[in-house]
C-alpha cells in the first residue's frame, strides 16, 4: 500500500493466471497450453529475424501480420487488430468499446479476467447466470446493455454454442457491442468469423483469437481481434494511445508463419480432440461427470470426491490441473488435454486416488 | 467513427512514432535506434529459447529478468517492474501513479506520448515551459502537483540535468510521485538509480529505462521501472489487471543476456558519443546551432535555413531525420547519431543543401 497510488489501485484484485512451476518431470495440465510444439515454420521465421536488425523498431502497425490473418479468414486487413496476447487485445476492447453508460454483461462463470478489466477501467458489469447445464444461454442477455462478452467455447466449462445462436443474439442486440472470445475455437467450435465477411458484416461484432492455444505460441504473446473496420479503428486509437509497438519483430515474424501453416494447426488439434474424447470416456468409466467440451480442456467432477481434494492428490503426484474455489464450480477440475502419455499418467493417478 | 466507441475514444489523438519506412539504402536517423547491433549474447539467448517450449506461457513475473536488473543496479528485485517496452511501463505509471486529483506536471517540450496517456486515462495535466535555453528547470515545477514526469536527458532536446538537481526537486516535492524517464541516460547523463539504493530510497521516485536504445533491442520490446517496493507493488497490481504476460519467453531471455553484457553497452555508447561530438563540431562549422546533448541524438537548427525545408531536402536524398511541427521547436531537426558512415553521408548532404 502507498499513499501515492491512484485510489483505484487499492481496489484492484488482479487476475491470477495458472501457475508456471519450475519443477522437473511435472505433468502440467493447468493452463491450456498445446501439448504439441508450434509450427516449425514459426521457429524458422523467428530464427531468420534474430539478428542485428533487432536494434530497429518493429512495424508499429503489424501490417504483414494483419494481412496474413485477413487472408486466412477471408477478411480485409482493415478488419484486423493485433496485440500482445489476447489479454491485451481484450483490455483495449474493454476500455475502448465496453466502457459505456450501461453495464457490460458476461456469464457468472467465465474467464475471470473480465471483471478485473472492469475494475481497472471503472466499468460497470452485470453477470448473467449460466443455465443449470452450465451452458451460455444467449436469450438471457437482455437488451439494453453496455455490451456483451463471453468465450465460445466458454471457459472454464468448455461448452460451446452454435453460430446460429450468436447470429440470433446479434439480431436482438443491435445497440451494443457483442464480443465473442474464441480462444479455444479450433478444437471443435463453430467460429463466428464468417459473419464478418463481406458487406453483411455487422457493425457491433468483435471476435477475439489467440495464438497461445491451438497455434502453440503462448511464449510469444500474440492475439488478435477481427471486426467491422470502424470498431478496429477505435481499438487502434486506444492502442496508439497506450503503446505504439506492442508486437516485436520476432513475435510478428513467428505469428505470420504460424498463421500461414494451417495444416500444422489442424493436425495438432485433431490429435488433441482424439485424446480428449478418449479421456472423457475413461473418466466416465471412473464415475466422473464431464461437461461436453469443444475446447482443449475438460471441466469434470466426481460425485463422491471433492474437487479440492482431487486437485491436491494430483498435485502430490506431480500432476497440476486447475481448481477454482468459486461458487457453483468448486467441485470441478479443469484439466488441459495433454499428450497421450500425459493423459495415461493422469488416468493412472486418478485410478489410484479413487481407490 | 462509430457510435459503439467509448466517448473518450472520439477525443484521442494518438502518439505518432517516427516512421519505419521500408525503402532500401535509407539513412535512417529518425527514431533514435542504436546504429550498432545488440549484444551477441542476447541473440544467442534468444536462439537457445526458440524451440517447442514456446508452446508454454512465459514466467508472468519476469523474475529472472528482474533479478538481472536488480543485480546490475544494486537494487532489490522487489524494486523492479518490467514491461513490453518502456511505453507500456509509462502507460501503467500514468494510470497507477500519476492519475490523481491534482494535475500531473511535465515540460511543454518533451516526449509527446505523455499528454496522449493523459487523454486516454482521463488525467489532468499542466505543462511547465522549458527555459529559453531549452533546459528543464526543476525549480519551475511547483508544489503541490499530482506528480512530475520528465525525461533526463529530455527528448527531443537531448539536454540533461544533474542528479543533484533531481535530489533537490525530491526534497521540495515529497507529496507526489516524481518519474525520471532515463531512456537515453547511457550516453552521458547521470542516472538517478543510485538514489534508490538502500534504506534511503525515497518513497516517491520512479526511474524508467528501455532496452530499445543503448541495448539496441527496439525490435524486442522490453522496458523497466525501478522504484520503492511500494510503488512497484502498485504497478504490479495494474499490470496484473491488464495483461499477466506482457513479456514473452524470447523477450525475457534476450533482455537478461543484454542486461548482463554491460561491456557491450559501454563500447556501443562510447562509439556513439564519439560520433556525436564530431557531428556537433562539423555542424557548428556549417553554422548550425546545436543544443548540448547527452543523448544518442542531437537537436539542431540553422539560423538561415528553415527546419521543414532542411527535413525535406534530406529526405529527398534518402536521409530521414525527425522534424516536429510544434511551437518553439519547428526550426529544429532531431537527428539520431548513426554510424560514422551514415554521419558522413548526412554531413555531405547538408553541405550540398546549404550551398
Amino acid at each position: 500500500m502507498s499513499r501515492f497510488w491512484n485510489p483505484v489501485v487499492h481496489t484492484l484484485t488482479p487476475y491470477v493466471p495458472g501457475e508456471q512451476p519450475q519443477m522437473e518431470r511435472l505433468v502440467k495440465l493447468n493452463t491450456n497450453e498445446s501439448p504439441y510444439g508450434p509450427s516449425p515454420k514459426a521457429l524458422a521465421a523467428i530464427e531468420q529475424h534474430n539478428n542485428d536488425d533487432l536494434r530497429l523498431y518493429p512495424d508499429p502497425e503489424g501490417s504483414a501480420l494483419k494481412k496474413a490473418i485477413a487472408t486466412l479468414h477471408g477478411l480485409d486487413p482493415k478488419q484486423v487488430f493485433v496485440g500482445n496476447g489476447s489479454d491485451e487485445v481484450l483490455a483495449h476492447i474493454f476500455l475502448g468499446l465496453l466502457k459505456q453508460a450501461k453495464p457490460v454483461q458476461f456469464p457468472d462463470i467465465t474467464y475471470s479476467f473480465y471483471p478485473v478489466y472492469c475494475k481497472l477501467f471503472g466499468i460497470d458489469y452485470q453477470t448473467i447466470p449460466l443455465g443449470s447445464d452450465f451452458a451460455v444461454h444467449p436469450e438471457d442477455f437482455k437488451v439494453p446493455s453496455g455490451g456483451i462478452i463471453f468465450p465460445n467455447p466458454n471457459a472454464p466449462t468448455g461448452r460451446s454454442i452454435s453460430r446460429a445462436e450468436i447470429e440470433a443474439l446479434l439480431s436482438r442486440n443491435r445497440d451494443s457491442v457483442v464480443v465473442i472470445d474464441e480462444a479455444y475455437v479450433d478444437y471443435g467450435t463453430e467460429s463466428c468469423i464468417p459473419l464478418l465477411r463481406g458487406s453483411a458484416c455487422p457493425e457491433n461484432l468483435v471476435v477475439v483469437h489467440t495464438l497461445s492455444k491451438s497455434r502453440a505460441l503462448a511464449g510469444l504473446r500474440v492475439g488478435f481481434a477481427v471486426s467491422h473496420p470502424t470498431l478496429i479503428e477505435g481499438l487502434e486509437r486506444v492502442k496508439n494511445s497506450f503503446n505504439s509497438y506492442p508486437l516485436g519483430k520476432l513475435a510478428q515474424a513467428g505469428a505470420i508463419a504460424a498463421i500461414e501453416d494451417q495444416a500444422h494447426l489442424e493436425s495438432s488439434c485433431a490429435k488433441v480432440i482424439q485424446t480428449r474424447e478418449r479421456l472423457v470416456q475413461v473418466l466416465a468409466a471412473l464415475g466422473f461427470e464431464t461437461l461436453p467440451s469443444t475446447a482443449n480442456f475438460i471441466f469434470t467432477r466426481h460425485p463422491k470426491h471433492a474437487g479440492a481434494k482431487l486437485y491436491q492428490a494430483l498435485r502430490d503426484r506431480g500432476i497440476i490441473v486447475r481448481h477454482f474455489k468459486l461458487p457453483r464450480i468448486e467441485e470441478f477440475l479443469r484439466i488441459t488435454i495433454g499428450t497421450d502419455d500425459q493423459t495415461n499418467t493422469l488416468l493412472a493417478a486418478l485410478k489410484e486416488i479413487l481407490v
